[in-house]
């Protein structure tokens, strides 16, 4: 391929540092992910986007299972006096809710919202399910569709209809339900890292920050290429508020009737913005290896008249690939360039990319390329498969490294808010800064600098004692950072 | 277990003779497969028949992928508008129809329906992605839940709100369109016969039983044990019906711009109804073993001072058995009797029993009971795993056959309506008759007998010369019958 065209090709991608959120669209558009459909803030999930989608569901759906949870299916309507059973939960969610008022060409007599979240709708079914200590703990998960009208809404991560799970538990009382809390958040962690290869930020979310109707909310957190937030997964501990509201009692081990403490927790598709925005680069999308819908593509090279055995080979060693559960496919469309193949699949993401040409037949080798380092590797066609399988697992981790590192470069901490203000306009990114558990304080940050608390991070690296704000004694370490 | 405490656990359950709706209805309560939901036609899939469903999700997912289809995830929301551009679709969702009417607080300029079918949304994305033949064929497949306002509901079979999958394809020829719609029918066939061991009648709807907007529409049609119809499947080839509607063209291999033909095909929860009416009887489910959530109950028995180490064989051998593969558990509760055990896991369909005692420990032996035929099976424990996987075979093969003979002794042939009538009255199930084509006659059946044509089959048992209403000559030889 030539200079120009090579450069006409980049051209058609906006680079980061120019305009980030231009780039994040022509990125998801040329790769094909997403379009937007007729009805305001929704989106069609293609195929690649909704492959990705299908393998975080497998993995995270294993996990749910191997610590007990199975999954159930719940009605998508729900009766508007059902909102009016908890009282934060109904004055955080009324604004964003979409009603049903006619069906069947009739009025209906009760509005029906679609569900923007399940506490609701299974906190009354719990109710009429648990009768006894024997019952409990109750763990249920839910894979589904919910709607909230959002007024911004940006493709990926914040779209009016997404997918989800929604993990809803009861137990016997405070500290099984706060248990349950944590495992949930550890498991979102071990998945966004150890699949997603983002790093994140376990924490604890401050109080004008919580889930509407939760006692404890928390989140983990990550840090996108233009140093803003994006909270990966919620975990929340619900105390006995939604089972006050719906009456959900047990007769426990002392023969008395009490309120079951109860949990949710969730995470979405947002998350494959998140790994766009965390990963991606002016080539296009960078895929972490286990939820890339392609993890290999394998092109033969070399001169037309020599083409037909190489061809032969790389189908033989593709079928290896597979039988070996590597998703690999093979582009021998002869229409196209390899110059033009290796930009088309480095722009979508393709963890690994395979080359092989006449002298690699001759001398029994296969070229292996990062997408994510641009390393080449040259392996023995012999070796591919454990070559493939091993250099998918170094990816995966080059992509959580780079990660890690582009956030230690985008982390400070400040002791006012003008070094706040000045790190958020031009670094970017996360600083830890004191505060003093005022929703004043927290919310003259927000006014002053766009920036809101992320999280009360589990493990900070520094300990603040003023707070930013007001300059009196910091109660909290908070993580604070501009957010999507 | 004494003779009346057997007695009155059958009780429980409405024998299917004496009231099958309430057969039905009994079954699926007390094996906790449903809840009723306060939404009105809305029911909870509770973890046994959601699991059912995940396990039906994966064997026809593997068959779509295949066949070369992909997922993708289209809106739930669908402009009025929409509706509209398609004559005959419109009239036959429009009385079916949720709508949205406000949403964030504001009237909405236009109503949203809720999808019951996707055919206009999809229709309308296909258009903006179709361009050439080179993007043809379109083959993509969407999971999601959908909404029909019926007026009449039960579990599974009918309710508001349901699970499925819709298939939509575009093609560049009827050719190739009428090729998919046969391909996918006969992916259905094989999947409701070869995993849920129903047998079915593949066959043509007549014109005014197809799908609203079709040309033709293909169906696999069930028998119930109280003789009535479930239709099971279907598959539509939509002409160009569709593609002109929602302008979906491409530029064809002569450089000229051409309408697309399309299909769409689906199956849904109600699958889940079908399945536990052909196979349940008076001792409650019985579960057809691929989709069946547990496959083998292990019941250690005999008195209680022997049972540790029969407690710890069972365990060992049911931990093989999971790592074969095999969906198994162990019911080791010495709050309950054996005896009431084997009822209880009869009454959930479970296909396999195991039960092992101290003698057995002696002999290195165990006992497996067939759920559907009763049958004991002494076999060794040494090959126990090998014995499981062949009688769950053996099951499957036997609720299959059990089935199409229950299916034969209820399948007749007719000449004339009182025949007919007779026949619906006192043996009830299916009836060959023949048709002259015309709806009059098709009416006209209907009001008196209360049967539908279920399909024009393509192999029919008989060939009927006379139309079954009006006598002149027949078109069609025409399966009639009650339906869900």
């Amino acid at each position: 391929m030539s200079k120009d065209k090579e450069k006409q090709f980049v051209k058609e991608i906006t680079p980061q540092s120019e305009d980030f959120s231009r780039w994040y669209i022509d990125v998801i558009k040329k790769a094909d992910l997403m379009s937007y459909s007729p009805v305001r803030g929704c989106i069609v999930f293609k195929p690649d986007s909704y492959e990705i989608w299908e393998l975080c569901q497998k993995h995270l759906d294993a996990r749910f299972k191997e610590t007990g949870h199975r999954n159930a299916y719940f009605p998508l309507f729900i009766p508007e006096s059902f909102f009016q059973k908890e009282k934060e939960h109904v004055e955080g969610f009324n604004p964003e809710l979409p009603w049903v008022t006619e069906a069947g060409g009739e009025k209906l007599e009760e509005r029906l919202a679609i569900r923007p979240t399940s506490e609701t709708m299974i906190g009354h079914m719990y109710s009429e399910w648990i009768n006894s200590y024997r019952d409990l703990p109750m763990l249920i998960n839910q894979w589904a569709n919910v709607v909230r009208w959002e007024k911004r809404t940006q493709p990926f991560l914040r779209t009016s209809e997404f997918l989800w799970q929604e993990g809803h538990t009861a137990h016997e009382d405070e500290a099984d339900a706060r248990r349950e809390t944590m495992q949930m958040l550890e498991i979102y962690r071990e998945f966004v890292e150890g699949v997603l290869a983002i790093p994140v930020i376990m924490g604890q979310k401050t109080p004008s920050e919580k889930f509407a109707g939760a006692v404890d909310t928390y989140s983990i957190e990550a840090m996108m290429k233009d140093g803003k937030a994006v909270q990966a997964g919620t975990s929340h501990y619900l105390g006995t508020n939604f089972a006050v509201a719906f009456d959900i009692k047990y007769l426990n081990r002392e023969n008395t009737h009490t309120f079951c403490h109860t949990t949710s927790w969730g995470v979405s598709t947002r998350l494959i913005g998140a790994l766009i925005m965390v990963h991606g680069d002016d080539r296009g999308l960078v895929l972490p290896p286990k939820v890339a819908p392609t993890q290999v593509v394998m092109i033969p090279v070399g001169p037309p008249k020599l083409r037909e055995p190489v061809v032969a080979r790389v189908k033989e060693l593709n079928e290896a690939l597979r039988q070996a559960g590597v998703r690999s496919k093979v582009d021998d469309d002869t229409n196209q360039s390899p110059g033009w193949k290796f930009n088309e699949y480095e722009m979508r993401g393709i963890p690994l990319r395979i080359e092989i040409g006449p002298r690699d037949m001759e001398s029994g080798q296969a070229v292996i390329v990062s997408r994510v380092t641009g390393e080449k590797k040259i392996v023995t066609q012999e070796n591919l498969t454990a070559e493939v399988q091993a250099m998918l697992e170094q990816v995966h981790q080059d992509m959580f490294e780079k990660a890690k590192q582009f956030r230690e470069e985008h982390f400070t901490s400040v002791d006012t808010m003008d070094e706040l203000n000045r790190f958020l306009e031009e670094t970017k990114g996360f600083a830890y800064a004191g505060w003093c558990g005022s929703n004043a304080c927290e919310e003259q940050v927000k006014e002053e600098t766009g920036a809101t608390s992320r999280n009360i991070p589990f493990e900070p690296a520094v300990t603040k004692t003023t707070c930013v704000c007001c300059g009196e004694a910091a109660k909290h370490t908070v993580v604070f950072g501009r957010a999507y």
